[in-house]
């Protein structure tokens, strides 16, 4: 693994010199890990003109993660509690190399900490790394794949066994936490972001948290869960009805959002432009009638961090690169009555790969369950 | 509650205006709760020269949160997904009121949202508001200190449930989980911060996250635990052993530590320096000879947000208020052999009042379980 890393930094440096600039400083956690192979807690990167070093807090050793970092990395931990801001220290590491320029990322740094690494080296020019770190991250190798697709695995797995299981008479938080008890059972470090179960008028409702609403013959039941596994995030959201018949309308509106995210799904083409690739599906709900009320995204790439570029939205810039992991998760809620939403995490692929790589394969047919 | 929050916003106003700034812009979550009754995803709190506003970007809508703010402040929602950024329509509106000056969070505040800032409105000189409103929240109302009564009830039910049950055989990980869910079962929002359980050289281990090792005979168990109440966050530590024999070096180091966090506990008075708490604690540790590997901090302030201000450290400034919560929690940890961490949540009162408030009630009498 460690080339991996190394050849990430190299990647990075070179787009830093092409810039101007002789040193990078990365403190954005998801990024320093990209680089790094860890991020302890509040460390930093500096890519220094002569040598790479990951920079700790003295209070990092408190809080140990699961990672090491690469061993081709050298690793300083500053001394004691109290012993200052990292990205400060490798702001002075980075003048003493003689560097006259460190970029960083504006887009993380608070101007508080800027305007510390001013002080302690007048001297460098603080450039904009902007998001250089995060735009490498958005086409993945197959070991980041890999894990991606370990975690939609046991995302499947704890969604399959809660299915299995009685619904009726159970909280949303309930079934939440058992969620999340069994990815991590079944060996995820933890879940990817905060389970959604959602019942009845819930069902369906984009942000919703659970609630004690217990679940009710002829709900709506929406799930959307996901495991990270190695640090790496995905997602699944599936609807059911509960009991033995849906309703006309349920039927309806399942079979709509389905044929809005297959829409999305079939779409995702490497060269596909993002906002296409929302278009194909978002048009089938407009379609219908369903314009209001639907989410900013129909779908947003996935990886370290949950929601990653790109965005697949009306107004999103760029286009699909294979190797791209991407969710799909159309949905439609009607206030008061509920709604459905199907999401999926998918891998641009071209054609002749095979298309499109579901990694979430838990069905889509309609369950009464 | 509406005055409350008035008045706490009068009490910023005037902090302001005396720093000759007629407007402040506040962006951190837990400071904009605390001023407006809610923070939406991604909301800030206008100070203006004529008006409060709390803006809230498009996408709020999609994370609703269950508080809702305070009606008498008038609440104003960017337009669609991508309406920008609300900090920087907040600096337009400021401009647009005649504000010559903007103080602003820049410990929070990005380099990048700064800067977009300064463009929208080159006329206005942004300011720091620095941590005006971190200072505001040290000291608690009763209603404050009401909520983390609860939610440290809350968190000695979950613990007490626990110890109830058979704990030989089972992991880590199943332990925290299952405290996670009854402290959600006993009405929390959820859990203060991911619960800490260490069992044999594990236990008070700081930082420690669970594993799959099982809790054995002879072990000693740490849990650390705490819920989160209406926006308020508790902690409780306890540290048990299993077996119905402790062993004799068990029995010393628990002895010990009860020792260091009554010490702690008995110095809480108003107008203690904090690091004088800090060194109560520390010092009974320090004379037996553990002087390695002891936290950077015995104790922190609690609230909106698990650990802020006051530190409790050898470096701190500062004194102690009444009013003011606050965790005491040394701990010593003998690698590869376990260790001892004792954590309860306090309010500072004066003696006339009773002393220290102690919010965590479980016993600290080492059980053998």
């Amino acid at each position: 693994m460690s080339e991996v890393y190394a050849a990430r930094r190299t990647r990075l440096r070179e787009y830093c010199n092409a810039g101007g600039s002789a040193a990078a400083l990365v403190s954005r956690p998801a990024n320093v890990r990209y680089l790094a192979g860890a991020a302890p807690h509040g460390a930093v990167l500096l890519l220094g003109k002569t040598e790479d070093l990951l920079l700790c807090p003295g209070s990092s050793a408190d809080r140990p993660t699961q990672e090491r970092p690469d061993e081709a990395l050298r690793v300083q931990t500053l001394p004691g509690p109290g012993g200052g801001d990292p990205a400060v220290a490798a702001a002075g590491i980075a003048d003493g190399q003689g560097a006259d320029s460190l970029a960083v990322e504006e887009h993380h740094l608070t101007v508080a900490r800027h305007k510390a690494l001013g002080s302690v080296a007048p001297r460098l020019r603080l450039a904009n790394l902007g998001s250089a770190v995060e735009q490498l991250r958005v086409v993945k190798d197959e070991e980041e794949i890999s894990c991606l697709r370990i975690g939609a695995e046991i995302a499947d797995q704890a969604l399959g066994e809660l299915l299995e299981s009685i619904l009726v008479g159970r909280t949303e938080r309930h079934l939440a936490l058992e969620l999340e008890r069994r990815l991590v059972d079944h060996g995820a470090d933890g879940p990817a972001f905060p389970t959604a179960v959602g019942t009845g008028p819930n069902a369906g409702r984009p942000g919703h948290r659970p609630t004690d609403r217990r679940v009710e013959e002829g709900d709506f039941l929406s799930v959307c869960l996901g495991a990270t596994y190695r640090g790496y995030r995905c997602e699944i959201g599936r609807t059911f009805v509960i009991g033995t018949a849906p309703a006309d309308w349920q039927i309806e509106l399942y079979d709509l959002v389905f044929a809005a995210q297959r829409a999305g799904r079939e779409s995702l083409v490497p060269g596909a432009a993002c906002r296409d690739v929302d278009r194909s599906a978002r048009q089938v709900l407009d379609s219908a009638g369903y314009t209001e009320g639907l989410t900013a995204l129909t779908g947003h790439g996935v990886g370290l961090e949950i929601d990653e570029d790109p965005q697949l939205s009306p107004a999103a810039m760029g286009k699909l690169d294979a190797c791209v992991p991407v969710t799909v998760e159309p949905g439609v809620h009607l206030p008061g009555r509920g709604g459905v939403r199907i999401d999926d995490t998918l891998v641009v692929r071209p054609e002749a790969d095979g298309g499109p790589e579901l990694l979430t394969i838990t069905t889509k047919e309609l369950l009464a369950l």
